[in-house]
């Protein structure tokens, strides 16, 4: 019987190839994802797609209201920023940055974590391409981890320790997509753009639309989803 | 002017004392509770009047549904065990804890301190009358505060580091309420029963009335609550 794991699924490109990563490892997943006041709710729609697509053990969508914290272009009416280069990205922290929502999905991964028996928790952070996040660096999942196995049952009943995975953390975007690809990722399925139009089509200007299609450029691979005023 | 800082409260005695704490350091309180399914959901009300009798700069009530994940006495249909002995309610994990709860509610109050800028949080975790749950450790905290100064834009950004305060960690029940009594806390306001009736008067036979009546015993002061079958 395959071992049970938490994988964390936003419907993007990197968790979607996450959740591939996972289940090529042979876990059996439980995913989570958040409606958490996101201006892009068409992403959960889409982890709905890959999440059914790919095959899971369940899916569940959490409420979560960090609206009421404000405070993030993600979560507020702060426009998005388009059209910037990677340099300019990469000053400072962006205005996507929502506080502390890694720590806050990865304290729900941990709580389903402890009602499953899972001891393995995905996330598809990466530290590569995008390393303006304070929370997805190296040295933050693992203080996470040491901190999860300290605040759980299990670390009482001395079971074995919960692992927190982040098999993306060193990988560029292209390598992000080869290695799903690999796996037989459907990019199609996926959403990413910070700014998508009624009908789900992606922006192509935002930061993560930049770095998705530069990624898909460099593997050599053509990005599948549907962007505004590009006829299909 | 005051400096910031978040306090999360609960309306129990140990948060509400926790609150009275913060204020006679000086801090400005940023309150913060949640309604996450408990099913003693009067602690809120109980809350919202303790934190209007204390006087706070802002009372958030952060919606998070952790019934999505079952597994506790608090936030299922699981019967609340009562009339049970301290030494029975000190064997393994309660079944009142809710998986991750504290690191969950830790995680939120970190997005809110990023938010407003505050420094420092505030919690009413105690280790002295009630070890079972691990997350009321104070090397789970310790760990907690590690990660949380990794965690957040402020880490980045060089500002001064996150501290996790938390007062009563090792005072037993009865220094709680003494100390609560001479900061002049009115705990007719708080609600500490995990199975209150209909009116709110609280059950006096669960874990936490048991405990929360011999701390008044032992602190020699009268508690003010309503309990059930007593006549006011």
């Amino acid at each position: 019987m395959s071992k049970p794991a938490i994988v964390l699924l936003s419907g993007g490109l990197d968790s979607t190839t996450t959740l591939a990563i996972a289940k090529d490892q042979g876990f059996a997943p439980y995913v989570l994802s958040f409606r958490y006041g996101q201006r892009h709710s068409v992403e959960l729609t889409a982890a709905q797609r890959v999440a059914e697509h790919q095959g899971v053990e369940r899916h569940i969508i959490a409420d979560i209201d960090l609206r009421v914290f404000g405070g993030s272009a993600l979560t507020d009416d702060i426009e998005v920023l388009k059209g910037r280069t990677e340099a300019e990205m990469n000053e400072g922290i962006p205005s996507s940055y929502v506080p502390a929502r890694n720590t806050i999905f990865l304290s729900f991964a941990l709580a389903y974590a402890e009602v499953t028996g899972a001891r393995d928790i995905f996330t598809g952070v990466t530290a590569v391409d995008y390393s303006g996040y304070p929370d997805c660096r190296p040295e933050y999942l693992a203080a996470y981890e040491t901190m999860a196995n300290l605040a759980t049952k299990s670390a009482v009943e001395g079971e074995s320790p919960i692992k927190v995975h982040a098999p993306l953390l060193r990988l560029s975007k292209a390598d992000i997509i080869r290695t799903g690809t690999r796996l037989g990722v459907d990019y199609s399925l996926t959403s990413s753009c910070y700014d998508p139009d009624d009908e789900g089509r992606a922006c192509g200007q935002c930061d993560t639309c930049v770095l998705r299609l530069k990624g898909f450029t460099e593997a050599g691979v053509p990005d599948p989803v549907r962007y505004q005023g590009v006829s299909a």
